[in-house]
């Protein structure tokens, strides 16, 4: 028999962490961080499992975390939420952004994506039996190509995909690149799934800007939030789509078929952190600017190229200064066995033709870890 | 914009728990228990989120959980299963289910179903591409017709989906009915995914035979198990498949893109559960059947015609000897607003000419509940 799924492999980032596993290699691949977040809001999560409300919490979420995303909504974004009707909890935001898919596509319709991209919209578009249309951004700068942009719009155009700040570039879409999506959205009746789960995670007094707050775009968005990578706690695999309560009712009927409802004691706690002051959230991104400066210097001490990036767990380097024969796949696999430091090969983030020269590492690890891996690539390399 | 998803409602689940809650039923719709499982599970869980592993566990599930769903397998069924390549836990059984069909089935394959089927089965098999092949059970006996099941396989038939104990009709495949189904899947080198969620919720000193168990079956099955119900904290979300290992790398790489992992802490509070001894699991299916007996005799009392039930959370009732105008979902409105009672509409389990006569009674709930709801149910009719 023939299987479809034969033709995707096991994720990169599993396969990188179990290598990094292997080789005992510090693990700069997979994005989690290596803290755990918050103590009160572990501590709430511990709390709500004893008050007897371990049963099917309802479809969209329980009311508190509804309640809670809704603020965060209004707080950081200026942007009114209802949270009866247009919040959709999820197990994780990669639930999510298959369920904002699922809800969408038709098969026939187009998608517009923007490469580099995360490695399972295009599988799930393909499953869907829509069509990708991929637009792609360049290194160094990732400057959005308007022109190509506009001409991977057509009639039977959709969604657009969008990932601000975006893995693996950390490039934070600016508001006149936005505005000009905003503008081609509206154009062709298309709607956009934003996957904006590094939303608290952005550097250099940058300030994250919801495509969904731009004006006109309100009913077109579905907007993806994630717990994991606000509380630094990716285990929790708690997701949630803010989106056009029409919209968010195809969501709800697709994440039914997914996984109908995500723990209640998980969503009860991370309610608690969405209502964590100011400081907490501007700390997360004055922390990790300062570990992608730590980083970043030493990557150029070795000698890497290292790419800008204005938010994210991740920075991208080029490798090439180094004189090492092979592509990135093979830098990736090399720097984890001999240097025992593992990261990302950038190739990963495009079905075809990729740029081969890039290795993404996530800075979101401790200092004295991130120190220990340039004290190791230095001595390797 | 045309959306496909606009064809499917939301789950009857959902809408009957909101009806309960908006008229102060008792709800005996949605499955789930009253009362939450063990304490020693819930506190296990608790500690397991202070030892900092509230990360990304590994994509298949933590090891702890890998090794207790084989050491089950063993111990129930004696089924040796590698933990380490076949067992992959999902962030519960729905999404178990969802993984298993994405992983088996390309657009134009077909899959036999039994009806009556459980909401989301249809919904994704069409969103796949793959076609249905319906087989009806008919009460009051369910028995399985196994000349309509021969005449639905065929030459594009790549599997089966199984649900024993079944909902919504407490049916137990028989060892004999369970050759037969082997016996087709063998001729047409077909796969079986075997909803199995209520494996421990079976009655009257019946054992629950895995069809994975039979012999030539071991390579030809996933079969998918359910923390949720099996320690009676169903909002958990986590479920489990156990499948040889060429599937299990094809269910993981569907679950990579549905939720990719789930909630360590929830995962090893699981794995401590599933080592509990027989009793435990004897007690289950024992207190169930007695609940069962309780509803049961109170709805004969009152005139419905109570039909058997082996295992699962469910009776069903067939309520035309009270002689109500209307069909079942007329029925289930009318006794969740007027009498206090919520309950399923067995159609709910039917895409096309379901009977109307049935409607499902969830058992599992506290006598003095199960009382209460039938002295409701008694003073209305
Ligand atoms: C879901 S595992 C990968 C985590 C992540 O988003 C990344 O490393 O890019
Ligand atoms: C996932 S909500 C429904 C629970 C259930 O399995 C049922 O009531 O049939």
């Amino acid at each position: 028999p023939n299987f479809l799924l034969d033709q995707i492999g096991t994720t990169i980032f599993t396969v990188m962490s179990a290598l990094a596993v292997q080789h005992g290699a510090i693990n700069l691949g997979q994005g989690f961080p290596d803290t755990d977040g918050p103590d009160d809001i572990i501590m709430a999560a511990a709390d709500a499992l004893k008050d007897g409300r371990n049963q099917y919490p309802p479809l969209t979420g329980v009311p508190e975390l509804r309640a809670a995303v809704a603020a965060a909504n209004r707080r950081f974004y200026g942007i009114e939420v209802d949270p009866a009707s247009e919040v959709v909890v999820t197990s994780g935001a990669t639930e999510a952004i298959t369920a904002c898919l699922m809800a969408l596509l038709n098969p026939g319709d187009e998608v517009v994506l923007i490469e580099p991209l995360y490695d399972t919209y295009l599988p799930v578009v393909r499953m869907l039996g829509a069509t990708a249309r991929l637009v792609r951004l360049e290194p160094p700068d990732w400057v959005l190509p308007r022109a190509a942009l506009e001409a991977a719009f057509g009639p039977k155009t959709k969604l657009l995909l969008l990932n601000s700040p975006m893995n693996p570039t950390g490039k934070v879409f600016s508001a006149d690149e936005l505005g000009f999506i905003a503008g081609l959205l509206h154009r062709h009746d298309a709607y956009a799934v934003c996957d904006e789960v590094y939303e608290h995670l952005i550097f250099d007094g940058l300030s994250h800007l919801p495509l969904m707050s731009l004006p006109g775009m309100r009913e077109r968005c579905a907007r993806i939030g994630s717990a994991g990578k606000t509380f630094s706690l990716t285990g929790w695999k708690i997701g949630y789509v803010t989106a056009p309560a029409h919209l968010a009712t195809l969501i709800a009927r697709a994440h039914q078929n997914l996984t109908f409802t995500t723990p209640p004691n998980l969503q009860r706690a991370v309610a608690i952190g969405l209502g964590k002051d100011d400081d907490y959230f501007l700390a997360l991104g004055r922390d990790l600017a300062r570990k992608r400066d730590l980083l970043g210097a030493g990557l150029r001490g070795i000698g890497f190229d290292v790419l800008a990036s204005s938010g994210s767990y991740f920075i991208t380097a080029d490798f090439s200064p180094l004189g090492f024969e092979g592509d990135d796949v093979a830098f990736c696999r090399h720097i984890t066995e001999h240097a025992g430091v593992a990261a990302i090969p950038v190739s990963a983030f495009y079905p075809a033709d990729a740029p081969t020269r890039y290795a993404r590492f996530a800075v979101c690890k401790r200092d004295s870890v991130l120190q220990e891996a340039i004290a190791r690539l230095g001595a390797h390399f």
